[in-house]
């Protein structure tokens, strides 16, 4: 039974494992309202998830603590249980599939966790990490469905109710419900007042749809950016706490949260990872009432690699008309490059990438143009594209 | 005469302009030393600049603050000079060179400056400035050569000294050498263990430079992916205070500074331009003798635009083995690109971009194969180029 004792006991247990995460004041992004952003992507180890990992570590009996602790992930997960277990001292293990990132699998050992590399996928990591609970003796550490590790994600409602003195909403991301459970239990007992919402993907819409239909389901698939909330199915306690203490829940799209990935890097200065930035996404994207509202976006977690960074980047810039790229039939006769590079310099367009391709063009002759350009805005991009159909070039 | 007194008295004038942005711990960055880092790319605005600006504005006099002050940037001197007088309820005029980034004159103007566009370059709009200064009546506000500049930045000081008991060093960007004035003045006043280390990109050294020699240089050009401190020229000032209080002045390069930012992004989830990056790049590169020590390193500021960034985040890849490209050199015949799929599949890289190029090849049918690849590291790409060429295929 989750209390709020537990989680003002998690507090105290936490303080010199964790880092206290001060709520910023974030300019810019969202216009309509006072948005504060908890910034856990800063946090040790990347994520919130250290704070569940580390309370329910630390609450175990002497004996279970002797014989270790055992945890199944390729994620933020893994990293928090393996450093909760190293600061308290105790062993963790932690399996994965044989096809996780050589990069995740570092990051694990890194934080002192002994890894089992077990063949197959995810489910089969699993599997093999019941057993050796069964066979070994350790504890299995759920990454949510456990009121312990419910408890420590609650810290995060006392730090925020604590940096700040009147709100009227928290925007959580939603996984498997850990993290929105102990925030919004937290806070309903505390200040009744406060709303608290959550959000998934629309590629993984477990909770979601749970919470919809009043009973847990499970999805056959998921498929989103936000890898850390791809969670097929809810836990039964977070399903009951969603569905006593959550206000609402709303979906955002994964382009959406490119959108406030980009926000976050450009006017906060900080890197979230797709699942830590569902919830900025949702304010930007006005999917709750928040209008004038003092509102705290949770940034759930910041590890994200850096190829997708990149990616998410490129992306980014394309929705907002930033970056974006043409594609012209020309016929083949010279001076057509030089030309259009003409009007699009006098339009203010910066030119990155120049292809020429063969296709089916109306003239035997003719080909493809393919031009990619730094641009300010759609808008640029419209006076660009009309000049250049002004001046008799065919767009495709 | 820059005093203590000032510095303190600096400090409590900036209480409600500035955010306190306190020390981090960094792990994983520079193994040998325990490094922090002051983080004041998450100051408001981006960066460091607006202490400066904003000390030097608060003490202009009523009069003095009914004209207004006027500054000549594209970066961050501007952001900070706009939000300062807009903090002070006065009037701010900015000039730019006309050929200035949109995105640079609608983040000025969002602060509440009022820009003046004037046609040429960087050095146009300076002489534009101190015209109308002279006609107006304007105070004009110095990016770094100004002893309340100068104090501003160096409340940094102050803040470290404050959140860590004990240091054994503050390492901090050169541009002008207002920052590293400030903080060096501060820092020996108040604990003269403390060494105060300097660092600039090897694009543009002059600080080096006139302090190795002894007097005051100006260089003919500046070239660095580093914007923020590519400046020609130290201050009369500053080239004083550092050659008086700042214990060694190192260089970084392009590739190292890209590298750091890279590393701040991957393990601090922060995001630093450039000029923000170099005394982290120092720290990495092992440019000063750290070893077993506590140091501080300044991130001074993180406005860099996300199209940049991009392309550092790719050039980081590069330079560390975690992207790479090959040229192979192909005999024109079937089932090659299949051969070599296997091959780079086999030892694990992940294909991301595959090119045939003509060009001057052996056999008047060869051509060339360009394939880009993610991967682990410079050993994993040894791997796969020797792999490769044992299995007989040509490399360039």
């Amino acid at each position: 039974m989750l209390t709020l004792d537990k989680v003002f006991n998690a507090q105290t247990v936490l303080k010199n494992i964790i880092r206290e995460t001060n709520v910023v004041r974030a300019y810019g992004i969202a216009p309509d309202c006072q948005l504060f952003l908890k910034p856990e992507n800063l946090q040790i180890t990347g994520s919130f998830k250290v704070r569940g990992s580390a309370y329910k570590i630390a609450m175990l009996s002497e004996e279970e603590k002797k014989k270790g602790v055992i945890a199944c992930s390729a994620g933020n997960h893994a990293q928090g249980v393996a450093l909760a277990a190293t600061k308290n001292g105790i062993k963790s293990l932690i399996c994965l599939p044989d096809t996780a990132p050589i990069s995740k699998v570092e990051a694990t050992k890194g934080f002192g966790a002994e890894v089992c590399l077990v063949e197959g996928c995810y489910d089969d990591a699993y599997q093999k990490a019941l057993e050796l609970r069964d066979s070994e003796g350790y504890t299995f550490v759920h990454p949510f469905d456990d009121e312990n590790v419910i408890a420590g994600q609650g810290t995060i409602a006392l730090e925020i109710l604590n940096d700040l003195d009147n709100i009227d909403a928290i925007v959580v991301p939603i996984g498997g419900g850990g993290l929105i459970s102990g925030i919004a239990y937290t806070a309903k007992q505390i200040r009744p007042s406060v709303k608290v919402y959550g959000v998934q993907v629309a590629g993984a819409p477990s909770m979601y749809n749970s919470v919809k239909d009043g009973e847990i389901e499970c999805l056959s698939s998921v498929s989103t950016i936000a890898d850390g909330i791809a969670v097929k199915q809810p836990g039964e306690n977070t399903f009951r706490y969603v569905s006593e203490y959550v206000d609402e829940i709303a979906l955002v799209t994964d382009d959406e949260v490119a959108s406030a990935i980009l926000a976050l890097i450009e006017k906060q200065k900080m890197i979230a990872e797709g699942a830590g930035a569902t919830a900025v996404a949702a304010v930007m994207a006005g999917k709750f009432d928040l209008k004038g509202k003092r509102v705290v976006a949770v940034v759930s977690g910041g590890n994200i690699d850096v190829t997708s960074l990149s990616r998410v980047i490129d992306r980014g810039l394309l929705n907002s008309g930033r970056s974006s790229s043409l594609l012209i039939e020309l016929i083949d006769k010279p001076g057509q490059l030089k030309e259009i590079s003409c009007i699009i310099a006098d339009c203010g367009g910066n030119v990155t990438g120049v292809h020429y391709e063969k296709g089916n063009t109306e003239s035997v002759n003719g080909c493809f143009l393919r031009i990619e350009m730094e641009t300010r805005d759609f808008e640029h991009v419209n006076l660009i594209t009309k000049t250049l159909r002004d001046e008799g070039f065919k767009l495709v």
